[in-house]
């Protein structure tokens, strides 16, 4: 607290990441990064990038990349905002679109950003409670409100809502004339992007990461597809804070990832099995693991706590998300690594199954 | 205008960049980037950071780049703040300190992105008229207000404050219990830097950028400098939006950029060299120019006007700043190129005033 700060700072409620240890010890299970390098083109293309031009500033528009994101989806450059990482781009998404006199509406259990944009913004929120298996109650967000936004597949859960489900929270927030943004950081791990259906709804905003399934959380670059309206909104706001969010390495990097669809369709059909195979081996030894069509999966033990089970893995050395929140705190957040990281992870926590039992 | 944006959007005067022509046809004067490239160490090291590690978020906390620019300044890192450009980091601190009570307070005549910000963050402001040499009336500073912030030397007047001066505000406004801060965005081109009064004054706040005297404009890394409780202020509000704003490149890139300091020294001396000559070459052809120790220069001619030699040395492939607005439409801000480059600017010129007298 200082008597410098402006009224509210000292109120925010921050983002806390999860750990990012600077040594190599661990299995790293804990931010949903990638276990495989980005493709060797996109670390080309950076290199290639990296030359006397940095002296100049980036293009503020982004053009390239918007375009080569439209061209991948189908849709126009107009339909398309780029950004540092999904993070920033929600956070001008919850400036831009949502009602101040209506509540923003969300899952209780959902990424934990959102209550924090939400009190930044000084928005009203609303928490819609999730059922007891975490899947979304659709009708509790037929009700009044200043926006809804959901993640799908869900964080932590790993929950899918189906598009059918979705259209219908469209359907009802277009005769209410207001926004639904679609957080997909992890469609691409199985499940089916609504991003074909902006043109049927001038309401609906989709924002994806290059992150997760592109392997480049270290590159910053997040993106949102919309109506044209909506992303000149963005733009907006963008050009109240900062006219040049991404560099110009991150912008060569960011084209180059989705110019190798090879690469990006095998790497994600390796997590995907490998997903499928430890969901598989966890309930041999009694996990409760929900269906996930996400790069982590959501996971409680009927007889050892998740806060136990987390303090174990890391004294042996393998780090997995544990929040301690109302509802999911008997969970663990358990990204997908390599084949042998997660040998070792399902060794581990065997063991610890075994000896706890 | 949208329906689905949020109240305030509309009305929102955003910034607007100097042109980024993307073809190579003009000698680009226009927004005050370093003619000469980065440190070849920088690219190296950029080089060297485009690895598998990409896949992994950055560090949140960026704190090898703090520690290197808090030893660089001789502070210590929890006093320093490094953001997406100095645009950003000067976002976050008009969220961060300014009060919503006061009017913010800040030369007519500045950086253009001041208002902006204003108008975003809902605050007030009120502008403090320069005198007709530009220079800064600091006495007119000396009332009630929600924070200063001055931009030393100004952009694009080129005018600069002695230290002296800037404390004059700075003992006002401690008294009062608000912040002040500098924009130290051209300093290294022959100011001095009020970073080392940070101790005395822990209502201060220095601003500074590796886009101009670090030829990185186009790796996006600003900092600022200041009493921990304000750096923690900064870092509520970073982390109410984006909790990584520097990607890993522009980490390990910057911290490389205070590496080299014999590479810096050269290449700003060489700036000064040149600006020095084109200042006195225009004034012989008639030209007010404002001393400057910036890496631009202010001009304005007796007999053409700034609007019309702006065209002339478009047409002329020579891109320069020409501001349409009150009090300085009659100027140009003339970034310094390489000697080459000044020699054609100065040439073209003289060429257009001849025809023209």
């Amino acid at each position: 607290m200082s008597k410098y700060w402006s009224d509210g700072i000292a109120d925010l409620e921050t983002y806390v990441p999860g750990e990012q240890p600077q040594d190599k010890k661990y299995i790293k299970l804990n931010t949903n990064e990638n276990p495989y390098p980005p493709s060797p083109k996109v670390i080309q293309a950076i290199k290639n990038a990296a030359d006397e031009n940095l002296r100049l500033y980036p293009d503020p528009s982004c053009e390239k990349l918007c375009d080569t994101i439209a061209r991948y989806y189908g849709v126009t450059k107009e339909e398309v905002f780029v950004g540092n990482g999904s993070d920033e781009v929600l956070a001008f998404s919850f400036a831009a679109f949502f009602d101040h006199d209506q509540p923003v509406l969300y899952p209780d259990v959902t990424y934990s950003f959102y209550p924090v944009y939400t009190n930044f913004f000084k928005l009203q929120s609303k928490t819609i409670e999730l059922e007891e298996d975490f899947s979304i109650p659709v009708e509790k967000f037929f009700t009044p409100n200043g926006g809804i936004i959901i993640c799908n597949p869900n964080a932590p859960t790993s929950r899918y809502l189906s598009i059918p489900e979705i259209r219908r929270l469209l359907d009802y927030n277009l005769a209410i004339e207001r926004v639904v943004i679609v957080d997909e950081a992890y469609i691409d791990f199985g499940g089916q992007s609504i991003v074909g259906l902006i043109d049927a709804y001038p309401n609906l905003l989709v924002v994806q990461t290059l992150s997760k399934s592109r392997s480049l959380a270290g590159l910053r670059v997040g993106f949102a597809v919309g109506h044209r309206d909506l992303i000149e909104g963005l733009n907006r706001v963008k050009s109240s804070i900062n006219s040049y969010t991404l560099d110009r390495l991150a912008l060569f990097g960011a084209i180059e990832a989705f110019g190798d669809e090879e690469y990006f369709q095998a790497t994600r059909e390796k997590i995907i099995q490998t997903r499928n195979r430890v969901t598989h081996e966890l309930r041999a030894i009694g996990f409760r693991v929900f269906e996930s069509t996400a790069n982590f999966i959501f996971i409680s033990h009927s007889s050892i706590h998740a806060g136990e089970l987390y303090a174990k893995l890391k004294e042996n050395r393998v780090l997995v998300r544990y929040f301690r929140k109302p509802r999911i705190d008997n969970y663990l957040r358990v990204s997908i690594g390599t084949d042998d990281e997660m040998g070792t992870f399902v060794e581990v926590i065997s063991r610890i199954v075994k000896s706890g039992a």
